[in-house]
């Protein structure tokens, strides 16, 4: 993504704390272009408060007249508001707000509005704005804190534009072959123990594969069930050269038959 | 999506205000059931403030003295964690994890844990949780405040749960056919005003054509530039009924030829 190309626009925020607060999400979210619009006088102690680790945003705010002048240079204006009316049909959700915006930004600026705490953005100033942006909220509590309106859209940016951390770094997924590997290994253990015998060994493993094929997913986690399974194995053979004949490992075995 | 099965629950919070935050937060997403494990003394004036039409939560949330007590009757324990090292290669994405919470609180109750401000959660605390949730960030500021922490799970679970407005509100696509309908009108129009001659309507639809292709998509698109040409083609009559043969409606043709 290229998050150089996207500004957040506030247009005449009353709080401080609410400044700086947008701060840090744009920090989060690896963004750093802010503007205001029609600046108030601002709390800036409080700004700085909140803008934990996210001070250099803070200091580099531009301020505008008016919404018109803070995006001149945008190809893509995209507004939020959380009314209903006017706009309702033609609103998009943050998701394909967000694809559109980061499609865009390839090749030029992408400013996304957010307005005033207590009334929004006017006619006027959505006007402006190609996009009308809604970001879902239950019905009974519509009004959303503006940095978290801000997250909701960072944080769909950075998804839309692949930031997650690529999935080769995820644990792989085990193969079958693999699992039945497993399988194997623990017949073997679950006979050794003492908790089934061959003649119900394949019932038995019904219950055993079922709460496996859920649990283990990853190659990561098939091979703990296999190192366990073998030490088992070792455990109750060290244990049989002890004391020949003890019975004692298949107590609980009724229990999990039950499964 | 059954929301009265979620429960948020916070463990060792520091600021009150951040308590707060969460609740509004919840109340946006339809959320309600907010317990804190191992409770510290909160500054509950800031708690109040930052809780926007949202203290009917904040006055019910319900303490305990340990996470496993705090989400005993949970089926399904989700952990949030910032930290990239023992968790990263099995850690879900706030999405993956929403359709997961939601699918389970069909049948039984699913907490999402948060950790403290400074902290987040010991190993202890994160072996309670069955899944492992890590918000992407940015590398250079992985630190989220925890009231937006919350709200990106929150607006997950919002969206994962189907509660945006039901899609058939949406104004419906245009038909190819309605199109068609506007560019007939379109191009009466275009030839009454005078923007182009008969022999040359054609070549100079295409790129009215390709304007609108992509700026009328919906039917309310369409029908608004159906209204428009119509009434051009009644204001050029008029015109043309007052004065015959005036020849300035044609002025700015030759710059949009070159669209």
């Amino acid at each position: 993504m290229n998050s150089s190309n996207i500004r957040i626009a506030l247009v005449n925020p009353i709080y401080g704390g609410n400044v700086g607060s947008v701060c840090r999400v744009m920090s989060n979210m690896g963004l750093s272009d802010l503007v205001i619009a029609q600046p108030r006088q601002l709390d800036m102690d409080e700004a700085a408060k909140m803008a934990c680790h996210s001070g250099e945003i803070l200091q580099s705010i531009k301020s505008f007249n008016t919404l018109e002048e803070a995006v001149a240079d945008c190809e893509l204006v995209i507004g939020t508001s959380a009314r209903r009316g006017l706009y309702r049909q033609h609103a998009l959700t943050p998701r394909e707000a967000a694809r559109e915006a980061v499609d865009r930004a390839d090749s030029g600026k992408v400013a996304l509005v957010f307005g005033r705490e207590d009334k929004g953005l006017t006619n006027d100033e959505l006007a402006v704005c190609s996009r009308i942006v809604r970001i879902p909220t239950a019905e009974e509590n519509t009004s959303l804190n503006i940095a978290q309106a801000v997250m909701v859209f960072c944080y769909e940016l950075f998804v839309a534009g692949g930031e997650y951390e690529p999935p080769v770094e995820k644990s792989e997924q085990a193969s079958s072959g693999l699992r039945e590997i497993m399988f194997g290994i623990w017949r073997e253990t679950l006979l050794d123990i003492g908790f089934m015998e061959s003649e119900k060994a394949d019932h038995m493993m019904y219950g055993f594969r079922r709460v496996m094929g859920r649990g283990a997913q990853s190659v990561d986690d098939v091979k703990i069930m296999m190192g366990i399974g073998r030490q088992a194995q070792w455990a109750a053979q060290s244990k049989n050269r002890q004391k020949d004949g003890d019975q004692s490992a298949s107590l609980c075995r009724e229990n999990v038959e039950k499964i």
